[in-house]
């Protein structure tokens, strides 16, 4: 619970524990003094100590104990496999998803209360499946209550920002073998003026409509004839080539392409050059299929009776919320946070929309803020140096429960990924879950505005850990 | 010249310079002690350190100072452009490449002193061109004398490993339009055993002969179709993905792959999955390319009266051998070094040809060793950690010029790769540029057996300074 004290030498004659100023006071009268950052569990609050006291290690259902149940789901998340088998209309093979089904980013959320980006990229959604003729066609609708809105995790879906899946769009297809299950999310469109940041014009979607009608029968095929492709291997490539693989999917996206080319060429069902043009350019394609490995695995290690492990981080743009292994499919939600970002020319932080999006799992699974020391480029969107990268991840340490065995990074000497963030150390450490994302105009219709770094809210752990607790046998 | 001495705190005692044993030993005895890591010039040799002094920045041909002449050196290199724009058999495009005239890597060697896997990708070939029908009668014919050796460099082209480049063989053609120069390489062939390691057997010789007649002209007609493409800029993106473009072009080709793939495909000349699938699994692909951007490149800087930059590190296997911008085409040469490295299963040190091939090049250019903090992968060859990356690029500082302003390195906040070796500061110094390379078999037919770093020999740089000052005014 405390951080270990460095080696004291004989000339350190105090030891400042805790608030800085003491010991600076002290150095400043030339007293040699050695300082340790300690801080009182859970910021000194006795409610939350006392939580934490009841759900420590050696608690849980006897015989299996907390710390146990975690093993397990640590295990699971190791052994977890990815492999992207192919593409299909979400109809197909999405569980639960009706007609007229609207899957949405985050913790469930009502239209009236929706924030514009997702309406946005609704209003889009109900042009690309003709619901509706025009956008004012599509709010009446929306209104209208003929649409079900549903988050995509309860769907085995996931989708980036607004996160919007309906019947006819395209997903990819990710298997876990291991513990037979599997994850679908869209296809990503690029950066910029896409439908998942809201925007619905005709260029977006003739764009959107290009790439889930033509392109992904041809990825598909593609996919199909190379007899898959193992995700979660090309991950831990792409991290050693600069990605984190949640705001920088250059290499993943590299890789992919590189990979498929030979077998979308050898089909040649379609525009083949217009197909692998558009994989050379769109250097975030691999991202809807980076969270869907995540979710793939995380799914599998989902529901083990008193594991504290979160198994999904996700925001809608008004709640941000977060799920536990031992708490079920329960949301502990919090208001969604502002992003420091980099904002593109003529944006600026008024701008844009708060927190949105499934993409937080790939955090959940090791990725995206928790490998930030793999991808430095990455903290160039808040100004910050590549220290702050290593420093990022080196944090994550602090409220994880193990190291990806896998998913390892270059410049820690290929030390795993921080994996298996604990609702307990969270709220005990008071250290957020960092968060890489894209950020989205607040209005519909616009698109992205920026990207930047976000901080989970403490209060959703805070919520999980009382909701544990309250669940552990008297 | 000298290290500037740490701060020094109140509680130190002694300063120690130079020699660490004097440090350990007061340590030892208790007393506090800060240890400088200061040297004398040229390891105090008086006679260096006479030509140092008289090759100072104000010396040179008058108005032209020493200072002035690298300063146009520098500004040559960061101009520099890279465009590559096709493929072409060596006879078209390599000057002076007479039918029989065998280029190799390396200063000039003769068949008699030649290192066995510079002999071993002669007699590939040899057989490659119809030159010969057997081995033996490959070795026949090189000691008649019927073939005319001459290094790569004498011909604008560079080659990795033995670097063998015969009339029928297709080379990469990169212009540099800013110094109106161009620059050729040879295919990349993979890893293992293959001919520029010194392999020669029948599959060795199917693959090459595929490469050079199949795969070049499928990636010559997309090249041309693409109108090009920029290498520096490739090779800029790829520094940000973990590679440093000598031992490490995972990133490179993935990008060079995903850029060619929509031409490749579209050309639909020839077995264009086959093609596409070879680029797809050869993460080695791109480092001719490299090779022939890095001699593009600095053969725009050569021959500048009065600079002291290197333009030119090669290695024939026997002889390390150097060039400066300002002592012309002559070779400055020492016995090349061994290799620290790692060997492939069933291999050992004992097994390895000295350090070989033109791929120092990239090294010259602020590649490779030089910028090895961006590959921190590239370490596990000599078991070092990403602090050795870091540590080994920082050094090559200390010999340079000046800093990439295209080629940045993100682990040290996007701070430009270290470029423009002085021959000054290696003699005055005495840190060698270090070099990531392959490992050859010291006999020919067998092929690759491992990867390491090389260090050059501080000779080549003394015997540079000598003739660079000996061509001084008097």
């Amino acid at each position: 619970m405390t951080t270990p004290a460095p080696f004291l030498g004989g000339e350190t004659r105090v030891v400042n524990i805790g608030l800085s100023l003491f010991a600076e006071t002290l150095a400043a009268l030339g007293v040699s003094v050695v300082s340790v950052d300690w801080r009182p569990p859970a910021g000194g609050d006795r409610r939350l100590a006392e939580l934490l006291a009841r759900a420590g290690d050696e608690a849980g259902a006897k015989p299996v104990t907390i710390a146990d149940a975690n093993r397990e789901c640590l295990r699971r998340i190791q052994a977890g496999t990815a492999t992207l088998v192919g593409l299909r209309p979400a109809r197909e093979v999405v569980p639960g998803l009706g007609e007229r089904t609207v899957l949405h980013a985050g913790p469930p959320v009502t239209w009236e209360r929706m924030c514009g980006p997702m309406r946005g990229a609704i209003i889009g959604a109900c042009l690309f499946e003709g619901w509706a003729k025009t956008p004012d066609d599509a709010v009446t609708l929306a209104e209208s209550g003929a649409l079900t809105f549903d988050p995509c995790h309860h769907h085995r879906a996931v989708g980036p920002m607004a996160g919007i899946v309906t019947p006819s769009m395209a997903v990819w297809v990710v298997e876990n073998d291991a513990c037979d299950t599997a994850a679908y999310a869209t296809l990503n469109e690029g950066v910029g003026k896409v439908l998942r940041f809201g925007a619905y014009d005709r260029p977006v979607l003739d764009r959107f409509a290009w790439i889930n009608r033509e392109l992904a029968p041809i990825l598909d095929g593609a996919l199909r004839r190379a007899g898959g492709l193992d995700a979660k291997t090309l991950i831990a490539r792409a991290l050693t080539m600069g990605d984190e693989c949640h705001n920088r999917t250059t290499a993943a996206t590299s890789l992919l392409a590189r990979e498929l080319a030979p077998h979308v060429a050898a089909a040649r069902a379609g525009d083949v050059e217009k197909a692998l043009a558009f994989l050379a350019r769109t250097d975030h394609f691999f991202l809807n299929i980076a969270m869907a490995a995540c979710k793939a695995v995380l799914d599998g290690a989902h529901g083990i009776r008193g594991a504290t492990v979160v198994t999904a981080m996700a925001r809608n743009g008004v709640e941000f919320g977060i799920r536990a292994s031992g708490t079920g499919d329960r949301w502990f939600t919090a208001p969604a946070p502002n992003v420091t970002g980099l904002y593109f020319p003529g944006y600026g932080p008024g701008d844009a929309s708060p927190d949105l999006g499934d993409s937080a799992i790939t955090e959940a699974a090791g990725l995206g803020g928790f490998a930030m020391a793999a991808a430095p480029a990455v903290v160039q969107f808040v100004g910050g140096t590549a220290e702050l990268a290593l420093d990022t991840t080196r944090r994550m340490y602090e409220i994880t429960l193990g190291e990806h065995e896998t998913f390892r990074i270059p410049a820690l000497d290929f030390r795993g990924a921080p994996l298996g963030i604990d609702i307990r150390r969270v709220v005990e450490t008071g250290i957020a879950p960092a968060i890489d994302t894209g950020l989205a105009h607040r209005e519909a219709g616009v698109g992205q505005v920026g990207a930047g770094i976000a901080e989970a809210p403490i209060a959703c752990f805070v919520q999980a850990l009382e909701a544990f607790v309250a669940g552990l046998p008297a």
